[in-house]
């Protein structure tokens, strides 16, 4: 995985671990695409203060991970709900469902169900 | 959900966040039913440093919680699992996979998935 990807997804599943000041700095400098400088002088505090919190939030991000191991998990559950998905199409487009209104049914309760794990 | 079951499955989820002093002393107490002073005996600490361990661990496991909400996100996740689980039977006990093995095939595989999904 790309690694600002994967220090994007680290901050989803682990930020609130960050302090408020963490966090503010972190979605300034990677999700803004503002400069160290620019965050100092928006925050009123030094270049190498900036510096600072976004090295120590990014390592307490990628240690929750090693401890933890939550994004390998969300990975290899990711993969199976795709999984999931395409068997549902898969019956879809076999047109199964076009042949009952039971099966139908069960179908598109399963295909919900699917899609609210997926956006979980 | 009763408190003890609560503090176990905030230890599964969590307990990579603890020290390993931590970990052993909550096992003990919470897994083995040992007593606070069993277990002081046991590693040549005091009753009041086991207490202390046991009291710190909790905290970190319930503050970890009220920052992460992966237990609740769990619990989500299972219920809709678990609903998945009985389209799967509602789909069995209707007689389609005996209709078509395709759909047959199709539903053995969904069922697997599923049933790794719940053991993640």
């Amino acid at each position: 995985m790309d690694e600002a990807l994967k220090l994007a997804m680290l901050f989803d599943l682990y930020g609130g671990l960050l302090t408020d000041k963490q966090r503010e700095i972190f979605e300034f400098y990677h999700n803004d695409d503002l400069s160290l400088g620019e965050i100092a002088q928006n925050l009123g505090i030094s270049r190498q203060g900036v510096r600072d919190a976004l090295v120590h939030a990014e390592a307490t991000l990628r240690e929750t991970e090693s401890s933890l191991k939550f994004l390998s998990e969300h990975e290899r559950r990711s993969g199976l709900l795709r999984g999931l998905k395409e068997n549902i199409m898969a019956l879809r487009r076999a047109g199964f469902e076009k042949q009952n209104p039971e099966l139908s049914a069960i179908l598109k309760d399963l295909e919900s169900k699917i899609d609210t794990l997926r956006a979980l």
